[in-house]
């Protein structure tokens, strides 16, 4: 996993002020990623890619993640076939984190079947108890049923 | 900082499918965030924050992080000025990773002076060599001078 594809972290400059990408990939090689929808602006998901799926994603201009809980590369809708095409990608000044914005046309991102999986808010101000804190639904329209699609997949969120 | 003010995970239907909030942070503490401008939906910037900053964020609706190479609380703008103001905060569906929605005015979120991390993007296609992969600066307006504003700050990228 630590074949080191891209470009070696030199100084601060290269980093931050420069044309070299040099992604930086945590000690278990993994990069978080944040997936916009390129229609509504929102956003769809949150991942993570190793370098390879950091390759593929250029390459292919589709969505690729490492599945922490499969432990494995995540061609993202090759289950549901809801593909996420690459319409832009970006990277932040300390080149640890990317943004995808994504073409999903009329599909969805989340395995529990909704559009985004930010699809609750948590209310502000003054908590009274914090174990007790109520997030609320703005998205309440399922786009499928993960039960068709998943089928005997195992949920992927981890307790 | 284990202290687990936040309620405990108990099931996916809690996590994914119920109003309680339980939000996951790792074996470090932390939860990952992204941070978009609600005047433009661009993403401005990813962090982290610990459980006292999610609480802080939801008590003052101004964001706080948690600063990976300080490590410490970072109410974001003490030194800047560029205060990020709530508008909204989102969980995902398996409550491990936050959303905030922010004002930020005229200001900027990224300590190299551009408004948004996410200046810079990668291009799509197949690579011919990653090791010389060009990035393309896509935000070439610095909002400020971060010599100015930071002046013997350290600079927090870590190689």
């Amino acid at each position: 996993m630590n074949k080191k594809i891209f470009n070696k972290r030199k100084s601060i400059e290269q980093v931050e002020e420069s044309n070299e990408l040099a992604p930086k990939f945590d000690k278990n090689g993994l990069i978080p990623v944040v997936t916009t929808d390129f229609q509504t602006g929102g956003i769809l998901m949150h991942g993570y890619m190793n370098e390879e799926a950091l390759k593929k994603t250029i390459e292919t201009k589709e969505a690729h993640y490492w599945s922490r809980s499969r432990k494995k590369i995540w061609h993202k809708g090759q289950v549901s076939g809801f593909v996420q095409k690459i319409k832009e990608i970006r990277i932040d000044d300390d080149q640890d984190s990317i943004w995808l914005s994504v073409d999903i046309g009329n599909g969805a991102s989340c395995h529990v079947g909704y559009r985004s999986c930010f699809y609750r808010s948590i209310p502000l101000g003054k908590i009274k108890d914090e174990k007790n804190l109520e997030i609320k639904y703005e998205d309440k329209e399922k786009i499928f049923d993960p039960k068709k699609i998943y089928k005997d997949e195992p949920n992927p969120t981890e307790l």
